[in-house]
């Protein structure tokens, strides 16, 4: 999941719901659902296929080599289970590939410590082992970074931690209360949001940083500094890892960059700053590949069987790509280890759907949903013009997953009034599982709003929060450990059986209105 | 604070409380504690205290360096304060110092990937950097190690991961409960306890264990494995450290050994089971200092003014080393802190005690107590014989912190019913900083218990949890930003409060009964 910058906003009005009309129309088997559940829930494999996304994959970066054994691996696993149709799929230019092949970081002065962090994304290395002194720089603007002149030559530059971490009071983990989902059952849109002054506040001020963190990069660079730490935040040896990255094939260059743990980097900011000369060595080795810099998402059927519907398409998907600090196990081997056990469910159970079942495994997500946004403009639509191709008006649904590894609680219809009572349908063989809520809201941050950019249905699940938001969430910490097993089952058989309806239903899902053409929106 | 391996048992009848007396016979100044409470709230120094024992003077592990500056510094700044007589005092023989030069671990197949963890105390280092495969050894019992007899020359051995981590929905840090104070308040000694069948189980597998252990050294060792890296659990990027420790000068040779984070650990095993090769780079330097195998306390005291009673003492203290994976903050830095601010408090209030008051940070005590039961030994009495040192009649009072970084709720009276009205008078004026309690109960695993083996009266506070248990108590993670300033102000107020009051008090502190002699009981 992508942090996105401003939160989505509803501007749909609502017209009376039909629940009646839900359970019309579909060749939807009782027998059929019940197999799904029993494959999902006694013969599941969706732990081993985390397994493979997550430890025998690695850390899944956009252009990394870790991607790249994630593309062939899934290619051959969907293919394996018998869909058809595989590919490994480019949708356009990226930008440079790089791993990481040493990372090494230790206090040597005043006395030895092995410190915690790892090369921001797309930073160069070392060149070998550096040991050199530290300066904080602590300037809050840019005028504040004068005083830095002249002083850094040859320096490891430390910046600060916003956030420093103490004590925690609150359980990392939680699930959705009967009371949030009620609520969020409850939500009514009310017409387009502004966003409020905090807002509007917190905008300008990451705006501000944005520039500042601009200008010291080349200020570092033009000052010959040796390299960077600094620190995202974090805890307990937790850290997170940062965007903004320099991964453009003509990208200007950068420093090497390490991300720190933020109890580490703060115990050499209280040294520095109390005038004991501290002394850092580092070497990190990092590798750019810039021979293919195209973008792919992997792609495979299940071939629909009715003859007038099986030119239509359900899809199912998930971002492949992850972060670099651990295997993004929650963010999103998860999503898509549920996603391909859906299908893997649904070829098991012998279904014969009616329309196309195709999943998708997105790239280069977390740097703005590349892979979706060019896979809909490449198929479906492009946002900036709303010119639509051929296959737009044959797509039934797009179901996505990428909010952490908890189990499913319902789903977001997205301002989509008409599939509120079909989804409310769908839900209720699972309510003994814990998913009972549809709710207008909208959610933002992932590649459903690929789809719902050009008027296509796409939908993210509503999931337990569990600690993807405080632990996970593009730390060093999103490992294999945080995928409970009966979480992912519970969401595979789920999503297997809402691909089933949507594929087995007379007709396609409802849509909203088509947007307007939004010529500024680059995808 | 050291784990012991059984819980503490009380076996001391209660006789009738006497709180009307417990007022009665002191020249406490009501006007002096004032003084104490407005210097140690508005004038604190206790968190640059902290500052100087962990960031500055490092990793405190018993022998190493950083005990050593920690015994410089904190003479120095106690005789900066105005104490007198402040030593560095030998207290017998301990073993080996150690220090870590170079610590670094990484996975360089089937990907790169940098790993947590830290050289296991007293272990030597790699001899260069090694690249080498690994073995998983699983065996249950010593009959099962010989399956990998003859598989593990030159390999890295990979021991399995007791409690693997998982999201955690339950907070790291907490209070104590007015529930939990009032429960400890009534709490009554119900005569000697012998263990339950769960301890007495317990007990036994972990000598079952530890003997496993030893077994499996000695063949890792003969069978010409490389290094071993092992976990003893935590999560989240924090690992803990663990005790049986070859820091004697003739402990016989073991290999390598790094301790890991969890999900570190994990991810070499679930690859390696999955009969994946995995090859690990590792290069540690530690350096064994055999020159000086003395342990040491550091003393200092304030001299008693009232001509009768200046020759008795009343002790405070807490253990300055520390474990070497982190700055042991909370173990026991936060102590020493709150004792030295304590000093500093009396000091700058320009206290008269009637007695003496003297200081002791304790050394060793995290390999058994070693630096107070030896000093108690020196000074006062040998558990063993039980024959009387002069000193002995002279202690007013011990008092202890080591229970992590919170604020203190009360005192354990550990079985002595005679101070039960004293303490409770004492923490009067404490009632609007959270400090009620005074139960019967007795506390282990750390220092005062060297005092009460030898019939003195010595006692620990009652702190609040905090994260001490969970996240910091023998972690990487034991750091400065562990210790919240105003429990740390709290702790030292009330200790200087109670230090003051027991110099000023015409009678010592009742004692318990003079316990018998314990041959069997090695200090």
């Amino acid at each position: 999941m992508k942090v996105l910058p401003l939160i989505t906003l509803v501007g749909v009005s609502l017209a009376a719901a039909a629940p009646a009309l839900a359970q019309q129309g579909t060749k939807a088997d009782p027998a059929v659902l019940a197999k799904i559940k029993d494959e999902g829930l006694n013969r599941s494999k969706v732990m081993e296929t985390a397994f493979y996304l997550t430890d025998v994959c690695g850390p899944r970066l956009a252009g990394s080599e870790g991607l790249s054994r994630a593309h062939a691996w899934t290619k051959k696993q969907l293919t394996d289970w018998g869909l058809t149709n595989a590919e490994v799929e480019p949708w356009g230019t990226f930008g440079r590939g790089w791993d990481i092949e040493k990372s090494y970081v230790a206090m040597t002065a005043p006395y030895y410590h092995t410190l915690i962090g790892a090369p921001k994304a797309w930073t160069p290395g070392t060149n070998g082992a550096l040991k050199k002194q530290v300066v904080v720089v602590k300037a809050r603007n840019v005028a504040g970074l004068d005083e830095y002149k002249g002083r850094l030559k040859d320096k490891i530059v430390l910046l600060e931690v916003a956030n420093p971490p103490q004590p925690n009071f609150e359980p990392d983990a939680r699930r959705h209360t009967d009371e949030a989902l009620q609520k969020m059952a409850d939500y009514k849109p009310e017409g387009p949001l502004t966003a409020t002054p905090q807002q509007q506040q917190a905008t300008k001020q990451r705006q501000e940083l944005s520039a500042m963190r601009a200008r010291m990069a080349d200020m570092f660079v033009s000052e010959g500094a040796a390299a960077i730490l600094s620190s995202r935040g974090g805890s307990d040896g937790t850290f997170f890892t940062s965007n903004g990255a320099p991964y453009a094939a003509d990208a200007k260059p950068v420093l090497p960059e390490l991300e720190m743990a933020p109890e580490d980097q703060l115990r050499l900011i209280r040294l520095a700053d109390a005038g004991i000369p501290v002394e850092i060595e580092l070497e990190t080795r990092t590798k750019f590949q810039t021979q293919d810099l195209k973008g792919y998402n992997v792609v495979a059927e299940i071939p629909g069987t009715d003859k007038k519907l099986k030119s239509e398409v359900v899809m199912l998907g998930g971002h492949l790509d992850s972060w670099h600090a651990a295997t993004g196990a929650t963010d999103n081997a998860a999503g898509c280890a549920i996603m391909m056990e859906a299908v893997r469910i649904l070829k098991a159970s012998g279904v014969q759907p009616r329309r196309t079942i195709r999943i998708a495994l997105w790239g280069e997500e977390e740097q703005g949903l590349f892979g979706s946004r060019n896979y809909v403009k490449n198929h479906f639509a492009d946002p900036a013009t709303m010119k639509l191709l051929p296959a737009h008006e044959k797509l039934a649904a797009y179901f996505n997953l990428d909010n952490g590894a908890g189990k499913i609680r319902g789903v977001y219809a997205q301002g989509n009034e008409g599939v509120v009572p079909i989804f409310q349908d769908w839900l209720k063989p699972f309510a003994d599982m814990g998913a009972t809520t549809v709710t207008l809201r909208n959610t933002g941050g992932t590649d459903h709003l690929s789809f719902d950019a050009v008027g296509l249905p796409g939908f993210q699940f509503i999931q337990d929060p569990l600690d993807y938001g405080t632990r996970t969430h593009h730390t060093n910490m999103d490992t294999y450990e945080r995928l409970p097993a009966d979480d992912l089952k519970q969401a595979s058989v789920l999503v297997a059986s809402f691909v089933y309806q949507a594929a087995m239903r007379d007709q396609k899902l409802p849509r909203k209105p088509l947007p307007a053409a939004k010529p500024e929106n680059k995808s």
